[in-house]
């Protein structure tokens, strides 16, 4: 049996952005929580579909044709194979649902590429 | 391309607890806002965990050996195939992410049965 995760907790226990963490599992999807801070990089999931929540602050996830501008309690999709590159100007807090084995950089790879993390 | 979705406006949106309405798919996966007040069935899914996250009140979801109780920003998993009924003292609202096609009251049915709804 999973235990109760409360999402203020596990972000207070987030010291970098960029760094995905596992906050609980639905069958084969991850529930993730993530600070995010800067300019990420431009890449998209091929396989997937990926869903920003953000809890707190202003998140620009840049498309090629248009900004996609995020607010506390908002939802976007980004679909698959979509270019993306999200950028906030500030602290973000964020969930991310995303299918086991998603990666944050997706088909770019590179420095920035972050494993999943388990909360401590 | 989808476009964004609040959760305080979806959920202002909603009158009647206990109807699951969509606010994002995530390839296969429904993302569902939902108020809940009251107690609700017993009833397990014989082939899904079920994610919930509360926004605002307190939920018991009972399960048949212990309670767990969840407050704002407490995320917990039922499960598949685990027992459980939820119960609200008050409102409260909830977002909730399983896969497309899991129906509310699972293998008990019933009256309690919600067709998923779409947002206004």
């Amino acid at each position: 049996m999973t235990d109760i995760r409360n999402l203020d907790e596990a972000l207070a226990g987030i010291a970098q952005p960029w760094q995905p963490h596992r906050l609980a599992s639905i069958n084969d999807y991850d529930l993730k929580v993530v600070k995010l801070e800067g300019e990420f990089v431009w890449h998209s999931h091929p396989e997937t579909d990926e869903l920003f929540l953000v809890l707190s602050g202003e998140l620009t996830i840049q498309l090629r044709d248009r900004d996609v501008v995020l607010g506390p309690n908002d939802v976007f999709v980004v679909p698959r194979g979509v270019e993306h590159c999200p950028r906030a100007d500030g602290e973000v807090r964020a969930l991310l649902i995303e299918p086991q084995g998603t990666v944050n950089t997706g088909d770019a790879g590179g420095e920035r590429t972050s494993p999943l993390r388990e909360l401590p």
